[in-house]
C-alpha cells in the first residue's frame, strides 16, 4: 500500500511525552494558582460565527483569521480568548454574578508567517474580572500577587512586573495640553531605550508631533522618573492638583503599591514603570507586563491591564474589567530554549513499572491494583521480553521505581523495589511499598517544571 | 453604536460556571484514572493538512469534516484522536518507547445535521496502547479494569462492561465455512433484539445471504449463549479443537475473565457478550462496549477493542494496539438530561468569600494571602454594596463559606466565618479558620460529580 508520509503543520507544536508532561505540569499549576483567587474555569467553542467574533475585529487581525464556510455558515476560529469572553458575558449575562471571575486556558489560532517561535496554535491563559456597571480598584492591585503567584509556582524567580496606570498618562499629557497628540508621543518615547534621549526630543519636536520645546521637557522629565516604588510615586506626588484624571490615576497606582505588601509580592519582583503604556487603546487604568530578568529580548511573558468597556460591540451593558494573559505556548518554548525547563521533573507515565516475572501474573495484577488505590501510578510490563529490554525500557521511560515479583517474592508477600535513580533495590514487605513510594513521590512532587540556572 | 447580537453556534456545548465546574471535574477525574493506569497525557494539534488527516477517511466521515483553505494549504479539523495518534507515532515513532501508552482528553469535530444532544464540537477521552510489532493480551485484559475505576471514581454505579473478542467471532463463522458473508451475518444477527430469532433466521436463509438451515441452527445457538462469565466460557469451550482462530479467541477471552478479579473488576460489572462486534472492520481481538444499566437506550458510553495495525496509512511498520474512547460530551449531556449531575458537588469558584468592613483593606488582603497559601481558594469582595446584596452574590456563587472582617475581629486577631450551608456562624482565631474550612472541604472533595437516583 502506497503510505502518505506522516508530518505536522509547521507553527503548530506537536511535543514529546516527557516534554508533554511538562508542558501539562505547567497548565496545572496555572489552574491550581488562578483557582486559588477565585477564578472559575470557562471553556467556549474554538469555532465561531464569523460575523460574532470579528464584530470588532479589522486591518491586521482580520488577515491573521482563519475563517471559512462550511454549508451556509461562515465560521472563524478564535484568534484570542478575550472575544469569546466578551460574546459570552453579553450572551450570558442574565445567568452570570457580577464582579465574574473566570480563567480559560484554550487554544487560539493566528496564520501568521510560519518562524521559529512563532505558532499558529498555541495556548493563551487567561485571567479577568468583570464587574456590572462599576468595578473595584482592589481587583486591580489583586494582579500582580496573581503574576507573582503563577510564576513563582512554576519555579520562575528572576522576573518582575511592571505596572502603570493609563490615567497617569492620559492625565499628563491633558495638563500639557496634548491629548491629542498623546499616541504619537508615546510611541516615540517608547524608543528612548533603542535611540537615546536626544533624539527622541528631536523627534517629539519633529514636525510630524510638533510639540513645544518646554513640553519636550516635561516629558522627557516625566519619563525619567525612576527608582523605588516609593520614589516613583514620591515624584508623580509632584505633578497631583494640575489635572482631575492625572490624580485618579495616581490615587489608583498608589492603592495597587499600598496592598502590594499584604498580597504577599515582594518589593523587588515589582516595579511602578511610566513607559508601560501597552499598544492597546482598550486600556484605561492599571496595565501590566512582566519580564523575565535575565531575559528582556523575550519581551512580556505577562502583560493585560484594565478596561472600561468589554463588550461594547454586543451589548449596552458597561462592563468594565480588568484582564491578564499568558502565552502558555511561547512560554513553553521559550523556557526550553533557555534551557530552563526542569529535567528533575517527574516526566515519567508511571511512578512504578512493575515487571512480573511468573507465568501466572494474578499477584503482580493485584499487586499493581492496590498501588493504583493508593493513587500510586502503576504499569505493569508483560511483554516476553529478556530482562535487559525491559529494564531498558524503564530507563527510557524515566519511572522512579521498578517492581519485581518472582515466586519467592510472592510466597514471602513481598515485593523487590528498585529505585532507578539510586539503583537500590530493597525487598519489602508489599505494604510498606505504597508508603515508601509515596513518601518519595511527595519529594518529587514538590520539584517545579522550571529552574532557573543559578546567578552570581 | 450597532450592536451585533451575540450567539453561540448551534451543536456546540458552552457552559454556565458551575456546570462547567463540574464538567472540569469529570475531566480531571479521568485524567487521574488514565493516569494511575500509567497513561501519559498528548496533545495534538486541532488542524492537520487533509492529506494527511484525511489519508484512510472516506464516506460518511469525509462529508462531515471541516475542511478548508488557508494561503496554499488544503487544512481539516480532526474528527477523532485516533488518527492524530496514528500520525504521531508513525512521526515520532523513533522516539518513543513501545508499548506506548497514551491518552487524550480533546476537542474533534464533525459537521453532524444539528440535533438535540449532537455536538459538532465535542470532547472525546481516549486511551491506546500501541506495541511495536506485538502486544501482550494481558494490555486486553487490563482494559475493562480501566473503564471500570474511571466510571466509578465519576460516581457511576450501574453500569455493565460487555466484551467480547473478534477472534472467536471471525473463528465461528469461518469453522461454518461462511468467512465471507461473516459480515452481513453479524449485521442481521444485531437485529435479534429489535426482530426477534425467526426473522433473523429468515433474513440469514434469504437470497442476500443465504446460509444453510443447519448453518442458522447454529448461529442462532451461538449467539444465544448467554449466562455468567463461567457458563459462557464453558459453552464456548465446546467448540474448542474445530478452528484454530477460534482457539486463540477462547483463550484470549478466557485469559481477560481469569484477570478481572486481580484487576478489581466485580464480576457484575462485566459480562461476555457475543453479540457484541464493533461495526469497524479495524477491530482483531477484543472489543468492549459499556452500558448504564438502567438507560440502554443512551447505547455505549465507552468503547473500543483490540486492532492489529494502527498506522498502515503512514508506516510499514506493524503497530497492534488496543484503546477506548469515551464520548465526554454526549456522556455529560446524558448525564444532565437524565438529572444524575450531582448538585452537591462545590462548583463555587471560591471557598471562602472574604468581606472587609473596614476602609484599610490590609488585614482582610493579609488574610485573603494565608488562606490562599494554605491552598484554600478565596475571593475578596470588595465592591461598595450593601451588606444585604453581599450576602446574596455569596449565595448565587454558592460558596462554602464567608467571612467577615471587621474593626472588631481584626483588633481581636479573629475572624467571623459563615457557614453558608448551614447559616451557622463562629468567631475563630484567624489561624483556626485555614484547619476548618480545609476539613470542611475535604469532605466536599470526595463527593463525586455524579450521582445515580438510588434504586429499589
Amino acid at each position: 500500500m502506497a503510505k502518505q508520509k506522516p508530518r505536522t503543520l509547521s507553527g503548530f507544536m506537536e511535543l514529546l511525552p516527557a516534554r508533554q508532561m511538562q508542558f501539562e505540569r505547567m497548565a496545572e499549576l496555572l489552574r491550581r494558582s488562578y483557582s486559588l483567587y477565585g477564578f472559575t474555569p470557562l471553556d467556549t467553542p474554538i469555532i465561531e460565527a464569523s460575523e460574532v467574533l470579528l464584530a470588532k475585529a479589522g486591518g491586521e487581525t482580520e488577515k491573521q483569521i482563519y475563517r471559512f464556510t462550511k454549508g451556509d455558515s461562515d465560521l472563524s476560529l478564535r484568534f484570542d480568548l478575550t472575544v469569546p469572553l466578551a460574546k459570552y458575558v453579553a450572551l450570558h449575562y442574565a445567568d452570570l454574578s457580577f464582579p465574574f471571575r473566570r480563567f480559560q486556558i484554550g487554544k487560539v489560532y493566528r496564520g501568521e508567517r510560519a518562524q521559529r517561535g512563532r505558532f499558529r496554535e498555541f495556548y493563551q491563559a487567561d485571567i479577568d474580572v468583570i464587574g456590572d456597571g462599576k468595578l473595584d480598584i482592589v481587583n486591580e492591585a489583586e494582579i500582580p500577587a496573581i503574576i507573582y503567584q503563577t510564576f513563582t509556582s512554576l519555579g520562575l524567580k528572576r522576573f518582575q512586573i511592571r505596572v502603570n496606570n493609563r490615567k497617569v498618562l492620559n492625565g499628563f499629557y491633558a495638563m500639557l495640553g496634548l491629548t491629542d497628540k498623546a499616541g504619537d508621543v508615546m510611541r516615540t518615547v517608547d524608543k528612548l531605550p533603542k535611540i537615546g534621549a536626544d533624539k527622541v526630543r528631536e523627534l517629539l519636536m519633529g514636525e510630524e508631533i510638533a510639540v513645544t520645546g518646554d513640553q519636550a521637557d516635561e516629558i522627557l522629565s516625566f519619563i525619567s522618573i525612576t527608582g523605588s516604588n516609593k520614589e516613583v510615586l514620591d515624584s508623580l506626588e509632584a505633578y497631583r492638583g494640575r489635572h482631575e484624571l492625572f490624580d485618579t490615576g495616581l490615587d489608583e497606582l498608589s492603592t495597587v503599591v499600598k496592598y502590594l505588601g499584604a498580597f504577599g509580592v515582594p518589593e523587588e519582583s515589582f516595579a511602578v514603570d511610566l513607559t508601560i503604556a501597552r499598544g492597546l487603546d482598550y486600556y484605561t487604568g492599571t496595565v501590566y507586563e512582566t519580564f523575565m530578568t535575565d531575559h528582556p529580548e523575550i519581551g512580556s511573558i505577562c502583560s493585560g491591564g484594565r478596561y472600561d468597556n468589554l463588550a461594547e460591540y454586543y451589548t449596552d451593558k458597561q462592563l468594565p474589567g480588568v484582564g491578564i494573559s499568558i502565552g502558555l505556548t511561547r512560554l513553553f518554548y521559550v523556557l526550553e530554549e533557555q534551557g530552563y525547563l526542569n529535567d528533575a521533573l517527574n516526566t515519567a507515565p508511571a511512578d512504578v513499572l512493575i515487571l512480573p516475572m511468573t507465568e501466572d501474573l494474578s499477584p503482580a495484577i493485584a499487586f499493581a491494583t492496590r498501588l493504583r488505590a493508593s493513587g500510586v501510578r502503576a504499569q505493569l510490563y508483560t511483554e516476553p521480553k529478556k530482562f535487559k529490554q525491559k529494564m531498558s525500557y524503564a530507563d527510557k521511560l524515566g519511572v522512579p521505581f521498578a517492581a519485581f515479583l518472582g515466586e519467592d517474592e510472592i510466597a514471602q508477600g513481598r515485593v523487590s523495589l528498585k529505585d532507578m535513580a539510586t539503583g537500590e533495590q530493597s525487598l519489602l514487605p508489599a505494604d510498606q511499598v505504597m508508603p515508601a513510594v509515596l513518601a518519595a513521590l511527595g519529594e518529587k512532587d514538590a520539584i517545579p517544571p522550571v529552574r532557573e540556572p543559578d546567578k552570581d
